[in-house]
């Protein structure tokens, strides 16, 4: 009774549907991906059910009521009687697709035949199964009575009852049903939402695969089951699957169903036993489809009566991990090419590699949600302050950070913490970039949320509390707040990641660095292969309580030389974090921007802290305040910061670059000589660098003389403010290099404070204001024509200026892509960023040189 | 003995002098002015002692040791005894130079034959004279010594005493002393500093003119005088001068002197009377300079035995108004065209006309000095706060509001206030912006002062205090903040004034609106002659007391609802506005923005106000507080403000739209239709300007319906972010006009906060680290840049797209010429600046039709 396809069939090809054969012209774009997919199997020779496609066209005509010939279309099939399935077929497989109708044609007629091939009690369970699913999913009556009634006959009196009409006997009118209800449902609200949510445009078309039933539901050795040969999980080769006797389509699935293992098990028999003919053939089709198909595919099959069928093949479900190896490992039995494998890897994945991950299979209570501002996640007691974190720490007791919102003051607390929440901000506030640059896990404007710092309670959306010293879970990678501690999945690095990032080394053809500010963060650059770092912000380091104290002695000093005895304390300190920084990073280069922040930000912003600092400076209160209050700034970030600083105030540049002149020196006597770069930040005239690089200049030549040492460096410019990259022409003039901080540009070209935008970002974005978050995407048509504009002068000026871009975009794969097109000699990004990076900017080489599909 | 120059002298050029004779190659750029300004009066013809002229070449050689050959020079001069006299003559009038030498050649031979010919006791004057200057201004010998000797004999005695050397008697080592002196002196650091103050370039050269004396001190009518022929202050004609018998120089003018009336006076004799055929010489000398030398001239003039000798003629000193009255004079009496006319106005002139001005004549203290932020002076008694403020206007008291700084809660008070006095803050703060705005003298960052509002006090730079009610004068013209009730000139508007106006107005070829918030505004601007309105801040009206309540209401609404009620109950208020508005500029295009600022700024900031909001809203103290600090900001500028409030909330900006189109409705039904031109604030995207316009169409067409009039408007964009200037080319596509905001533009191109930016602009501008404050001069090369882009590419999508800049910018003479350049449509300003604005627009075009000197 089964018949397969033959390479010269009864092929028959009609404007509404084609069949499935070797030569039919079946198109993805046209029939869906299904229909694609199987038309290749086919191909391979394998063992597939006789199929008819039907177009995107012909099932948009059913939709509006244009029925195609059903009476030609059944007549293609070589079967008496004729049982069949109706699948979906879009044209991305994650577009979804109504669900699959199986056993159409089974009637009275067809009932009475099977009753006396198959027993009567496998024909009642076909007819049963088909009633049904007609009634409930395609005339979508209520289910229970149908679901109630346990023989056909009760199930077709149900029907007329409800219908006021009796079950449809003729097979045309039967498929004509399944047809039209499944053409409707993918026009429904829903579907279309759920499909442009995966990327779908909104004229995506739906493809219908009708395919004769293979009966697992036959006697003999008659079954359905479902195999693939890697793992989901890992992506390692394993045979993992279900096969149930006696059952149809996915029944082997069903957790109740009592399947057989697949291969030979100490626990049960397996279907390796009992058939092992038909197992050696499903491990021949794997091991076919896997070579042919250049992918790991998990393939649906029937057994009748002892023959396979295979009714459906589909790329194997993984996580990141498993796709990494899988992918990595076609690439090494020279299936696919390593610029394959690299184009299958989505670079956002690698970062779910990197970090630890809430058990996705454990059961959990999410408390709130927030922005997953960092990704990772831990669990640890809730602490409310910096000192509390620190103290935790102390006690090797694993803490989560609670904050309203963060400041500079609460850095050294966030290092200290397992993870931070905050009731406000966005991707970019405080304590979102920090965190990511710390590697913290971190979720941010947790919407609901209430903090109250001095109750030290938090108030969850749902008025319930939490308070000081309870456990707590944050998921940076999803944005949840959990209860209690969750269980973890560990990060898992393996050979495939080392791999896929040396391919992707081999590849790229723009450099990436990451923004490291401390030691700490140099290190973990380094085991992730950076090319150097591309921004270390040195202010981070004036926050440990020692230096803070001396910091704000600087800051208050009453003459030019009180100010130049703090310096003098400040320079063996940052002395000491440079000759780290440059050992770490020895061979590779080190770019260091000079003091950026106002300097109200390194002074306590509450009474508290105004009279800690008060002793510690031994000081009246009142000249506290009234110096905090003198500094205080309406628009902070347009204020008296970065190069303004420098000049106003020069000795603190002096300091910094005498720090990391004399650390390069002396790193440099014990190898390679250090070359280090120095940043200005903030520029918006030519006439500032002059400024800095003439008192950078004689500092150079004071630290050589006084060494005795040759001394290279390069002195560059961020270019942050949109009149930086206008006049980037004559700025390269005076600069070895620009490097963008697209953060502040992207705040300044759009006149938007990312402190403050996150109160109607999301809003702006959902309702396609702009079309996504400037501060996380980076804008192509306004940044990006600054980005390109500077480049441009500032190559014509010089053509050997160095341009990179050092904003928190540099991770992202479109910014890299648009700075590899214009030219840029190198990206930096937050450590964790850097594998994203690497394979993002190999990409887009392949891309670049293959085309937008980079031939995968 | 006295004699003139000839058409054909005694002519004499060598490398090192030349004689100053109607043929010679005198430049002005080479010899100064003086000397270009003789040879003009030689040959006029008038009676001019002969001259000889030293080039800049000449007098720095002579500075650097090398001496001309004095012999051939003195050799030049047909006369015996020979006196001259050296004048110093620069390139252009007010860079100063060395002062007069008189008398060269006075030495015991020339003693002895003058004695004989004109008296002993005159040549016993002309020598002690001659002595004393040599002594004291070319040696530089203490003065009391030889003003103590009483005859030549005893000054030669001093001098011998103090030199160890004899008074020199050889003409050519006292000239030669004369020369070296005055050439030295020019090199000096004070005298340098002081002429590049007024412009001059570092390496400006120093000529010297040496004239033969004409002898005032001499037997039968002799004397020296001044003349000329317009009064400096009013620039109407009148003779004014002083001529003294028996005097040389100027004499005449030492307070001092017995000097004579120029013309016939009841109060003594005059030269009219004395000498009536010199007298119709001089009257006819001036005629002659201002018709010839096209320009009102002061002359000074020796009478020696009944003969006029003139030795020299200066542009007549002139106040504004003056100079206003003798150019248009001028080009009425067809002497000069009316474009030189325009071109010898400096634009910035006018505006001192348009306020009060402290009398330059009248004794005055200076209590400190700060910033000139808004023109005029005005005396009243101290008030600390707004209230107190509006209280004295109701009391019809003149008073000075003295604030820390303001903000917008004080603007009602601002408004009430004769003058305004802040303490910090630069020529953008909000005091000083608005001061201008609403033409209210203002005097910024006054340097030293500090305001306690608590104490109601104000402590000076020297310690000492003023309190409330104490009088003070305040001159916004020239930042000084005077003791008590300074006397005042009032601005005159005279018909000159009109004229030169009406002559801008037929030449300019660009567009001059104001800037106007009030009704007041507007008709202030009216008087001016604009265009129409270029910018109406909407937000300023709803700072009134009863408004500003229903405006919180408006912020703190629960719910639509609320929110609703409170903008119906504002609707009819805006709509008053907008009525009178349209009433005032009937005819006149006039463009309002759409409410602009945050929020907060219409929320109180004290503990006082909060509590007053409370009880007027009927509400908890704490949910004031608490709503206030939710809406808080760190950034406020690039903030939750403009048409991010108006896509947040758009029923505020449906209000507006409502308001304008009914009073537009209202006021076009009696008369001619009004067409209001709405612009939409601090667009980034072009998306934004879609979800604004589809929803004022939607009002206007409800408007059109319900009244069943026609009504036309424009909608257009504020181009104030870099992007919006960068992405114009697809905001033009749905703007009728882009008018682009340069204060914010700037502020936004630079990374620069205007309110933050006081603290460093001096010192920057200083440094030259800009070249200019942005925020006063337009930055043509990044702000300017993107004007252009944006012109440009709105004007690419829509040819007849309306452009303008309303920045504060819009009222300064280079940012109007790069306006009509970059062929704007129209520049608005305050209204105090349109005169100026005008002048400017017409001299741009003049200086690009006739090149930079405009033919003047």
């Amino acid at each position: 009774m089964l018949q397969m396809h033959h390479e010269i069939g009864n092929m028959l090809e009609s404007p509404d549907f084609t069949e499935v054969t070797t030569t039919a012209d079946i198109r993805k774009q046209r029939h869906g991906n299904r229909a694609k997919c199987l038309q290749r199997l086919v191909r391979l020779g394998l063992p597939v059910p006789q199929t008819v496609a039907l177009s995107f066209e012909t099932v948009r005509n059913i939709a509006n009521g244009q029925m195609p010939d059903l009476t030609s279309l059944l007549g293609v099939f070589e079967a008496d009687p004729l049982l069949i399935s109706v699948r979906s077929s879009s044209e991305a497989a994650d577009w979804g697709g109504p669900g699959t109708i199986l056993n159409i044609g089974m009637n009275d007629a067809t009932h009475a035949l099977l009753s006396e091939r198959l027993g009567r009690e496998r024909a009642d369970k076909l007819y049963l199964r088909f009633i049904r699913s007609f009634a409930i999913e395609v005339m979508r009556l209520d289910d229970a009575p149908f679901l109630d009634a346990q023989t056909p006959a009760a199930a077709m009196a149900e029907y007329a009852a409800e219908m006021d009409d009796a079950f449809p006997q003729d097979p045309t009118v039967q498929l004509s049903e399944v047809l039209r209800s499944m053409a409707r449902a993918w026009e429904g609200t829903s579907a279309r939402l759920l499909r442009q949510a995966q990327g779908a445009p909104a004229d995506a078309g739906l493809g219908l695969v009708v395919q004769r039933m293979a009966l697992g539901l036959a006697p003999g050795q008659s079954g359905a089951g479902v195999i693939q040969f890697v793992s989901s999980v890992t992506g390692e080769p394993q045979v993992t699957g279900r096969y149930l006797g006696q059952a149809l389509g996915r029944e082997a699935l069903e957790s109740n169903a009592k399947a057989l293992f697949l291969t030979k098990d100490p626990r049960g028999p397996s279907l390796e036993e009992l058939l092992p003919e038909v197992y050696a053939e499903l491990v021949a089709a794997g091991a076919l489809m896997r070579r042919k198909l250049r992918a790991e595919m998990q393939a649906e099959f029937t057994i009748e009566e002892g023959r396979l069928a295979i009714l459906d093949a589909v790329r194997v479900k993984r996580v990141a991990r498993a796709n990494l190896n899988i992918v990595t490992r076609l690439a090494r039995d020279g299936i696919i090419t390593r610029q394959e494998a690299m184009m299958r890897v989505e670079p956002q994945e690698l970062s779910q590699l990197l970090h630890r991950q809430v058990d996705p299979a454990a059961t959990i209570t999410v408390l709130a949600k927030g922005i997953a501002a960092a990704p990772g996640a831990a669990s640890g007691k809730i602490v409310f302050d910096a000192a509390a974190a620190q103290a935790a720490l102390s006690r090797d007791e694993p803490c989560i950070l609670v904050r309203r919102e963060t400041s500079p003051e609460d850095v050294r607390g966030m290092h200290a913490s397992d993870a931070i929440l905050t009731e406000r901000g966005g991707m970019t506030s405080h304590a979102a970039v920090i965190a990511r640059g710390l590697g913290v896990p971190c979720v941010s404007g947790a919407t609901g949320v209430k903090v109250d710092h001095d109750a030290k309670q938090i108030i969850l959306p749902d008025g319930s509390t939490l308070h000081d010293g309870d456990i707590l879970t944050v998921d940076g990678s999803s944005g949840r707040v959990l209860s209690g501690a969750a269980p973890m999945v560990e990060p898992a690095l393996d050979g495939a990641f080392g791999e896929l990032m040396t391919w992707a080394d081999d590849l790229r053809d723009i450099g990436i660095r990451a923004n490291a500010d401390t030691p700490a963060d140099a290190a973990l650059a380094r085991t992730f292969g950076v090319d150097g770092i591309g921004l270390c912000r040195t202010e981070h380091m004036f926050f440990e309580p020692g230096r803070l104290t001396v910091m704000r002695e600087m800051i208050f000093a009453e003459d030019p030389g009180d100010r130049a005895a703090a310096l003098e304390r400040l320079l063996p300190m940052q002395r000491a974090d440079f000759i780290e920084l440059f050992t770490i990073m020895q061979g590779a280069p080190v770019c260091i921007r000079l003091l950026d922040p106002p300097l109200h930000e390194f002074l306590p912003s509450n009474k508290e802290g105004m009279r800690a600092m008060a002793e510690a400076l031994d000081i009246p209160l009142s000249r506290v305040r009234a110096h905090i209050e003198s500094l205080n700034e309406y628009n902070p970030m347009l204020g008296m910061r970065g190069v303004r600083l420098g000049v106003a105030i020069p000795e603190i540049y002096e300091m910094q670059a005498r720090a990391i002149f004399e650390a390069a020196v002396e790193v440099g006597r014990n190898g390679t000589p250090v070359v280090p770069e120095i940043m200005i930040p903030l520029v918006s005239a030519q006439r500032e660098v002059e400024l800095v690089k003439r008192r950078v200049d004689a500092l150079a030549a004071s630290v050589r003389g006084e060494s005795g040492t040759e001394l290279d460096f390069r002195l560059g410019v961020m270019v942050e403010t949109p009149r930086a990259a206008l006049r980037a022409g004559e700025i390269a003039e005076n600069s070895a290099f620009l490097s963008f901080g697209t953060n502040d540009l992207t705040q300044m070209t759009y006149g938007l404070s990312r402190d403050d935008a996150g109160r109607f970002m999301s809003a702006y974005v959902n309702e396609g204001v702009y079309p996504e978050d400037p501060f996380q995407t980076l804008d192509l048509d306004g940044v990006g024509e600054l980005l390109l504009l500077g480049a441009e002068r500032g190559r014509a000026a010089r053509p050997d200026v160095v341009l990179s871009l050092c904003g928190e975009h540099g991770g992202h794969p479109e910014s890299i892509a648009f700075c590899r097109r214009a030219g840029f000699d190198y990206v930096s990004c937050s450590p964790f960023r850097v594998p994203v990076a690497k394979l993002a900017a190999a990409q887009a080489r392949i891309r670049h040189e293959t085309g937008p599909d980079g031939g995968a």
